[in-house]
């Protein structure tokens, strides 16, 4: 037998068979009724689960492109913006602004640690006329999922537009979009949507729509309002990802018919799980140990043992993918994702294979303790 | 039964069943040897169709999104450059130019002419500092296939960077990347590849490369120099769209199989086939007629007949699926593809449901005459 194969990482995410199979439907057309109801019925699904009545702008691309996108649809060269980050992806949005020649202003938390609404707050009030403020909820580099909610609140008096990359996070952990008064809220396709790689969307409010007018950094596939325009007509501007679409529209029929309260709930205990497993096996979380942190959990590695061949040995023995650290971070911690289209037996395999992986390694570990914890955290009920 | 589909348009293309069971394989990750097999495969097939030892960048979008990364990667404000036109989609490079803020000459022909290397050679000889000559092979708005190695051949003694569209011709028509000296070549999935869309793929000269460093446009998700650099390493800067990558790479694998030659020949007997049916019917070719216009035929609707209903009528009554015309040519004419996973029986499909559509409209046209005209001409033998 091939050797099978289990993937519990982040991003990509495992895609259900009813979605695969939708994505591998006869070719049609994009500009043609065979297309319209699915690019309808998905705009509409999307601001259900993004909690908007904001229009929500396609994008044939990864969730880097539609990063960009809010750069070149909001930003003029000298704009003060103020980025916060905490991890690998905040840290992108910080390069991006110097690429299109925004006054930056970087509030950089340690990779690990949750940023304050306070501090927050009170580096907002310390700049002059600052136009956009750009927050991470999950930066799966670290598995933090940071309190966007009280971040929003704390900053709801200033006239800077509120940026959100909620791209692992949505679906997963609670967003209110047009209740936290988000102006800007971007997600892919690949992650808690557990729909393949390859589709961007963005969350637009008509202030920031407002401020795109008088924007002047180059664009034009990216460019919001002729998406908004076009997806008007029912057409999107250029050729979308077709078979993607198709893919989404039924993910998104299954994510509202589980209902989102649901899908927050067992995200919740995938969490549990998985924190309770790694501590079971006596091994140190790198991700903070909340319920909130239900995207990935970040494992510590034990001194003298590399990440990285950890990530390998799992791979090769189990067939199970994980991944490694990013960045400062490289072969220093482990991550499981477990968002999407997961249950409690995947966060169980990855704990199985890490644990083998682990002996394997000659490190010193608790065996036959991990899998029965996980489940026995996953069982507890939970309110979120 | 539900009505049966026939997809006969240029972009999306059918898609084989081995690619879109390619597609719907469970999802791996992008960063894992899983996938990099795959994509080194891929990059090493399409150097191959693009007959180039260059390098060739990997974009998750549109074509669209593909051509926006060459002002990105290659201009810089105030640039000269020269937009040789002749239909909807060179028209797009010109709007890109002024978007990017370059110094925009554009030889901008009539949709349906063919834009002629003289021509094309003495406006480039007039202009002072010209950086880049943007070229379209095949504009599928009019069917005009273009004489892309006349026109590198009387500009070869210039300085300029020569970049062109072969989004639609690409492996339906002969287009020697290296050969001819063509410093970007741009392609999409979903044409000839035969894909569902949603990567693009352009072929860089080294030249190109260098030239890109003093670009300064701001660029990001696009930008050329990341991408190459990651795909060394056998991975993309970015989450690729995982499961269109294993379609092309099965639709490569099928296009080299059967033979680039192979194909160019069929696509030529293919465009003989409609534009005889065509005739024969009694009605009158927008595309040219000749055998370079093997992508699209266009075809000139009679007074008094609006192509926009035709397209409707031929949806409606039998299901099958052609496109109108765009801008200025909107309602005048109406268009078959004949690209990629495209037999003779397809373009007879076409052809006998507009013959259903045009008699329904009222149009005086030769009945029972199309279908044979198109399979007598696709029967005889041609050398490319």
């Amino acid at each position: 037998m091939p050797e099978k194969r289990y993937l519990v990482t982040p991003g990509p995410t495992p895609v259900p068979p009813e979605v695969l199979a939708a994505t591998a439907a006869p070719m049609i057309h994009h500009r043609s009724p065979d297309f319209r109801g699915t690019l309808e019925r998905v705009t509409e699904r999307l601001q259900r689960v993004f909690r908007t009545e904001n229009d929500i702008v396609h994008l044939t691309s990864a969730g880097t492109g539609a990063m960009e996108s809010v750069f070149q649809n909001l930003c003029s060269p000298g704009d003060p913006v103020l980025v916060v980050s905490h991890g690998f992806f905040g840290e992108r949005f910080a390069a991006q602004a110097e690429v299109y020649g925004c006054k930056l202003t970087h509030l950089r938390y340690g990779w690990g640690e949750s940023p304050s609404p306070d501090e927050v707050g009170a580096q907002l009030d310390e700049i002059e006329g600052v136009k956009i403020v750009f927050l991470t909820h999950s930066d799966t580099s670290t598995g933090v999922v940071s309190d966007i909610q009280g971040i929003a609140e704390r900053i709801s008096g200033s006239d800077a537009l509120v940026v959100v990359d909620a791209i692992s996070s949505l679906a997963a952990v609670p967003l209110e979009t047009d209740a936290w008064g988000l102006d800007v809220v971007i997600t892919s396709s690949h992650k808690a949507l557990m729909s393949p790689p390859g589709l961007a969307f963005v969350s637009v409010s008509e202030a920031a729509f407002q401020a795109s007018r008088s924007a002047t950094s180059p664009r034009y596939y990216f460019d919001w309002e002729r998406a908004r325009a076009t997806q008007e007509k029912g057409e999107n501007p250029f050729s979308p990802a077709i078979s993607l679409f198709l893919g989404v529209d039924v993910a998104l029929g299954m994510i509202l018919e589980e209902g989102l309260e649901a899908a927050f709930e067992r995200h919740v205990r995938l969490g549990r799980a998985a924190r309770a497993g790694v501590k079971a096996m006596g091994l140190e979380l790198f991700s903070p140990d909340e319920d909130r942190s239900a995207v990935v959990t970040a494992i510590k590695m034990p001194e003298g043992i590399d990440g990285g061949s950890i990530v390998l040995s799992m791979r090769e023995r189990s067939g199970v993918t994980i991944i490694g650290g990013q960045g400062e971070l490289r072969g220093k911690i482990v991550r499981f994702g477990h968002i999407g289209y997961i249950d409690v037996f995947d966060v169980t395999t990855a704990l199985a294979a890490l644990e083998l992986a682990m002996v394997g390694a000659g490190a010193d570990i608790e065996r036959s303790a991990a899998v029965t914890a996980a489940l026995e955290a996953y069982a507890e009920p939970v309110s979120v």
